[in-house]
C-alpha cells in the first residue's frame, strides 16, 4: 500500500475516465477500466450491464479480455471508475475499487497487478492480493 | 432459420477461428467469439477461465464488450468457436453454441442479432430471439 | 408443449407464491421458486438480489440446491413466480419463465424436468430442453 | 481476527462436514457450508457445479438463500469446507475461504458476521468486511 502515484498512473485514470465519458449510457455503460501493461501499453473498456442482473460483466474483466485478446498478458496496473447516474449533483468520474468477483479475476491474471484506488480521498496504490486476504485455495 | 450463410459469414467463422489458433492457452482461453457491426466491422475476443468457475468470462461477452468500448453498437452476426483440449485426436476448431447466459447478454445488446451455429453438421444462422423462447421478462 | 396442467402443478405455483408473498422484501427478494420432486415433495426458495448485480443468485438455482442438500434430486417441474414492485399498481404475483442461466442450470440437474410458464396467458407446461434450443455443449 | 473459537463454531465446522460427506459427488458438489443464526439455528447446504462453470452456485450462497427461506436472516457466522477429490490421498474435509463473490454476498447479508477459516493450521474467526477490504461501494 506504500507505492507511489506515478504520472503513468495518473495516465491511466484519466484514460479510464475518458473512455467512460464517451460511452456512457444510463443502465447500460456506467462503469470502465484502464489497464496498463508491463510494456506500457495502455487498454480501456467499458462494463455492460444486463436486464438480468447475473449477467452484468464488469470492466475490469472486460479490458483484461480485451488486452489478452490482443496479445497482451503482463499487466502492471488497472483502475476502475464509475461515471454518476443522471440525477446525481456530484458530476466526477470517481475511482471505485474493484468488486470481489474481479479481484479474483485480476488475481488469476496478474498476481502480482497492481490497483489503483481511493484511500482517504487520495490516489493510492495497492497489490491485488492484498484485496483478497486469506484467499480461497483448494 | 432460413438464412443463407453469406461469404462474410464464413468470414467471420474464420476471424473466430484465427483469433483462437492464436490465443489458446489450456485452461484459461479455449473459446473465442467473432462479431461483425452492421456497418461491416469485425471484432474478435477470446473468454477468460477463471480458477473459480463463477468467475469466468465468455467470449461472446468480451467481443460485445470490445465492440462497444471502440464505440460500435449495432450488431449484425455473432459466431463463437471452441479450440480443442490437448488431448483430443479431433483438431478441428468447431463453432459452438452461445450458452443461456450469453443468450441473454446477445439478445440485451443486439435484440435482432443473427447467431451462426451448427446444424446437423451444417453451418446455420438463426435469431437470437429463436434460441431465447419464452424468454425471462419481468 | 403439450402437457396437462393438473392439480399438482397448481399447488406447486401456489406454493412459490405463497413463500414470496412471506418473504417478500424490496431489493432483496422478490422471486421464488418452488420445486417438486418426482416422489412428490415440494421445496421453495427465494432468490437472493446482492448489491452487485453479478453477485444475485437466482430463486430456481436456490430451490436446486435446496432440495438437493435435503438429499432430493430427481427433479418433475419447476416454476418461478415474481412479486410485484411496490409502486406497481398491479399486485398479482406472476409466473415468469426461468432466466438463460437457470435454463442451463436446470437441465443440468434434471435432463428431463419440466417447467411451468404463461404461455397466451394460460398456464403451460413444457421441457426444460425445449427452453434451451441448440444448447451449448462442447 | 482475534475471535475465541467456541463449542458452537466446532459444532459449526461438524454440521457442515456431515454434511458435504453425505451429499458429496464428483464434479457436482464438493463445498458444503454451514450458516450459525443469531439465534442458534443451523442451516447447512451444498454447492452446485454446473456444466458451465459461469453458471456454478457456491454453497455459502445456497446456505443464506435457504435460511433465508425459512425465515431466518440475522447472521452470526458462516464457515465453508471442501471434500477431497475421488484420486487425493488426503482424505480430510477441510475449511475453505470464501470466495470474492460470497464475501460480496455474506457482506450484504450479514454486515458484521464472522467467518471461520484456517489461519497457520489452526481454526480462526474473523470479520467479514476484514476478508473485503477497501470494499467497492459506489
Amino acid at each position: 500500500m506504500d507505492y507511489e502515484i506515478s504520472i503513468e498512473d495518473e495516465t491511466l485514470v484519466a484514460a479510464a475516465q475518458e473512455i467512460i465519458r464517451k460511452r456512457y449510457e444510463w443502465e447500460r455503460h456506467h462503469v470502465s477500466a484502464a489497464l496498463r501493461t508491463k510494456t506500457g501499453e495502455i487498454f480501456t473498456a467499458v462494463h455492460l450491464e444486463a436486464s438480468l442482473p447475473r449477467v452484468t460483466v464488469c470492466a475490469e474483466a472486460m479490458v483484461i479480455g480485451k488486452a489478452i485478446s490482443e496479445g497482451y498478458k503482463d499487466f502492471d496496473t488497472i483502475v476502475a471508475v464509475r461515471h454518476p447516474d443522471p440525477d446525481s449533483e456530484d458530476r466526477e468520474i470517481k475511482i471505485v475499487s474493484p468488486c470481489g468477483m474481479c479481484r479474483e479475476l485480476i488475481a488469476d491474471y496478474g498476481r502480482d497487478c497492481k490497483v489503483i484506488i481511493m484511500q482517504e480521498d487520495k490516489l493510492a496504490k495497492t497489490d491485488i492480493l492484498e484485496l483478497l486476504p486469506m484467499r480461497y485455495s483448494r
